[in-house]
């Protein structure tokens, strides 16, 4: 196959679409961090100051800068440590952990629940040590994983409001989000250190989530390792969330040589995909219930852009590894699908939600729940794969 | 106009569709209590016992019973004393609030983060007594009022995450309970000792969440009375919400004999009401951007029954209560829309949730946002307008 236009095509999509629009819409040089709530056109419909989505803007410029489309532009790297600096000077607690929420002027907004702020400071903090070397964010990178570390086994700390009478269950979710946390670390820190959370974290992943019966990864199950079919909970399937966790699992499968894990994240990752496409309408389903149950989210049966992300990223590392035609046909579905369906040819950026048939229901290109992470994301680790892929000839 | 096809549709439909469905299905006979996660056909799809959808189950059937069309019906008034006998004995804590959840058993779940709990067993207890007289019920509806009030200068109490940093808001879904709240509790109880607290929500609803520029109640304003249109909550819309609103203050003001509360009540109401409409799909939005900026919510521009339920008893108490024929014509668009759309003819009981054109997204008739309430409420308050409509002829 000839990689040659898909090439330009994600370049170009990343360095003339994407990237502009953040870079020229979302610095806030009044206060310092990022809007992230624009509209179609950049325009800014609410100042809030989401930590997770703040991190993901300094990772994100970081990781570009120390890619191979970095060379020149030290404006990302200048974006990236403006950020770093106005999230640690404002955001950080003593103890290491981050805020949820900052006001536009970055004084704290919302308390620190959410241990995501925490992981993504984390990120953050590597990617600029990766593309500088300087030590402050190495250190920042491990005070922050450290946080992320020890506030795992009670995540939301004293806002947890479960009782003894709930029904308590692992989550797909922490072990995922680990896994690819420790690879971060030992790709951005040149550090082992956290291997042995990280293997135990694909351990997890890989043996209890994925049920062989329904052919489909699991967000929740019992600590006893079944399966519960009786709630909303215990059916949760999360499309997305399965895809983006098996391209993580390849990932490691591959930087360890471990070929058994290769094959198996890949075909989860095919079973995941058809699992979770909509056969009426195309596109990936949001949310699922594993029984086709009422679901206990309104909007189960939209579209939202990041799941066709991880699609198009699982599909192509498969294909990468498995030489299986029925990955590139996959990627080649996901690609047509997100390209016509997502991007904005006029002002830039991606929208982030379509209704179930496709047409986008808000006009939004970053919000409370979307930021300059999963598009850029997908377009440069997409080219790696496009480019490797193109050296095998095949 | 003629209302005696409108009486007997609305009778039949509660007696016949709706009241049979939640007898026949909701009733957990092994441990007690309510299943509110019913599938369209009555199944069960979870178990989780969400307490304030299970007082609302008292509260409508013993509600019921009192009626006119309670007699003969002591099974009515048994589902509404076994339910009271299980969220007293399971839900309530020491303090008099109310846990937020308990699993099927009975055991606490939830912490008890939301006043709602507190709310809704206040006015089941309150109903109860309305139809026994028996003191307990009396005093438990006082205790949890009393439990409402305590708590409503912080409402989730130690699960608060605001900081400093953080815009305050006054909302109007307190006030607006509250009047609501006094109402039935001197309906019910007989009592006036919230005449002040009623009063003064009363006043608050009306003088500080409508914005005449806009045309519209906002859910959210400063507490300086300014309305903030810079973020997404200063912003919010609810057009049902509103709906509901005024035909409390409707009635507020009908008891009260105060003519000037019920001409502002009914006039805000009907541009809540324009405000609401979709004009392409018809029905009314759930959620709204003032400004017609991106909605936080992704579920926004669905259709759910609750907010039809309110336009249908706001447009008739309207009607009744000032006779210009505007309201009329709302009601039987309303009307229409809500009988063609939500109601299932073949299992009983209303569809929640549809999509913007107006096609069911969920099969499910109960879950954690859906009870025993808006639907029957709305039948059986609308019967009460219609028949005084039609006594006085027009």
């Amino acid at each position: 196959m000839n990689w040659k236009p898909y090439i330009e095509r994600y370049e170009k999509e990343l360095l003339e679409n994407v990237v502009p629009f953040w870079q020229n819409h979302a610095q806030d040089r009044e206060y310092g961090g990022f809007f992230t709530c624009l509209d179609r056109d950049g325009s800014v419909y609410d100042y809030n100051k989401y930590m997770w989505m703040q991190w993901r803007i300094v990772y994100m410029f970081a990781t570009l800068y120390a890619s191979e489309y970095g060379k020149g532009h030290s404006d990302w790297l200048d974006i990236a440590e403006r950020g770093f600096d106005f999230l640690y000077t404002h955001g950080r607690l003593p103890d290491g952990s981050y805020y949820f929420e900052l006001n536009r002027k970055g004084e704290p907004a919302m308390a620190p629940f959410s241990i995501f702020s925490d992981c993504f400071a984390a990120m953050g903090s590597a990617a600029l040590y990766k593309a500088t070397g300087k030590t402050e964010y190495r250190a920042e990178a491990e005070s922050a994983m450290a946080s992320y570390l020890r506030r795992i086994p009670n995540p939301k700390g004293k806002y947890a409001k479960e009782l003894p009478g709930k029904e308590r269950y692992l989550s797909h979710g922490s072990y995922m989000i680990l896994a690819n946390l420790g690879c971060v670390m030992r790709d951005c820190l040149g550090t082992d250190r956290f291997e042995e959370d990280t293997r135990s974290a694909i351990r997890n992943v890989m043996e209890k989530f994925h049920n062989p019966e329904f052919k489909v990864i699991f967000e929740n199950v019992r600590p006893d390792g079944s399966f519960d079919l009786e709630s909303c909970e215990g059916r949760f399937i999360n499309p997305g969330h399965g895809l983006e966790s098996m391209w993580f699992m390849m990932r490691c499968g591959e930087a360890a040589g471990d070929e058994a894990l290769i094959a198996r994240a890949a075909e989860y990752a095919y079973e995941q995909y058809e699992f979770g496409l909509d056969r009426q309408y195309g596109g990936l389903f949001y949310f699922m219930d594993v029984l086709g149950r009422p679901h206990m989210e309104l909007q189960y049966d939209m579209k939202l852009w990041w799941p066709h992300n991880e699609a198009v990223l699982a599909m192509l590392h498969a294909w990468r590894l498995t030489g299986e035609k029925k990955f590139l046909d996959a990627f080649l579905q996901m690609d047509e699908y997100s390209f016509s369906h997502f991007r904005d040819a006029e002002y830039g950026e991606w929208y982030g939600y379509l209704n179930r048939a496709g047409v986008p229901t808000h006009s939004l290109k970053g919000g409370k729940w979307k930021t300059f992470f999963h598009v850029p994301r997908c377009l440069l680790l997409s080219l790696e794969q496009m480019k490797k892929i193109q050296m095998k000839g095949v």
